[in-house]
């Protein structure tokens, strides 16, 4: 049951357009499935924890009823929205398009 | 000359749609103008270079020659956009728009 939820949204994350990778991590980091090698898995899982965690972090010490929804980190070279879920963190890298 | 800059900024920042405040800081997250009382400009700003150096950091883990140039943090209560320039870094802190 759990692993065709996560084929589901594996599909649905690489429909979007421009998308590079998907990867699917646990709460603790590690990597539940991606389209993307092993390496390169591991570094955007760890990019994903640790932008989360200071995000979480910091929105608690302004207001600890609030909590993140949604991340978008944009690179030079990438952009990467990262999805927390309440068992899941969804990670799709993406090339950048134009909007903000 | 800086001033007007940073008026100019600040302005600019504050035109877009659900904006509830906007913090001007420089590259060691001292708040340098702000639309917000003091207390809560210097929470944005921790936020914010707290979230910029993990990103920042993160980035050039998997790749030394990327860097950050937006970050999108959005959480129940609120949107917080962070735009790093050469010298600043504009926060802004909008209402949460429908589009991700």
């Amino acid at each position: 049951m759990v692993s065709e939820v996560i084929e589901d949204m594996l599909k649905r994350m690489q429909s979007h357009p421009g998308v590079i990778g998907s990867v699917i991590i646990n709460k603790e980091g590690q990597v539940i499935k991606s389209t993307l090698d092993n390496t390169t898995s591991l570094q955007y899982a760890s990019l994903a924890t640790r932008v989360c965690d200071s995000s979480v972090d910091a929105l608690r010490n302004i207001d600890p009823t609030n909590d993140l929804t949604f991340l978008r980190v944009r690179s030079k070279k990438h952009e990467i929205l990262i999805a927390p879920d309440k068992e899941f963190v969804m990670v799709t890298i993406r090339t950048t398009t134009d909007g903000a």
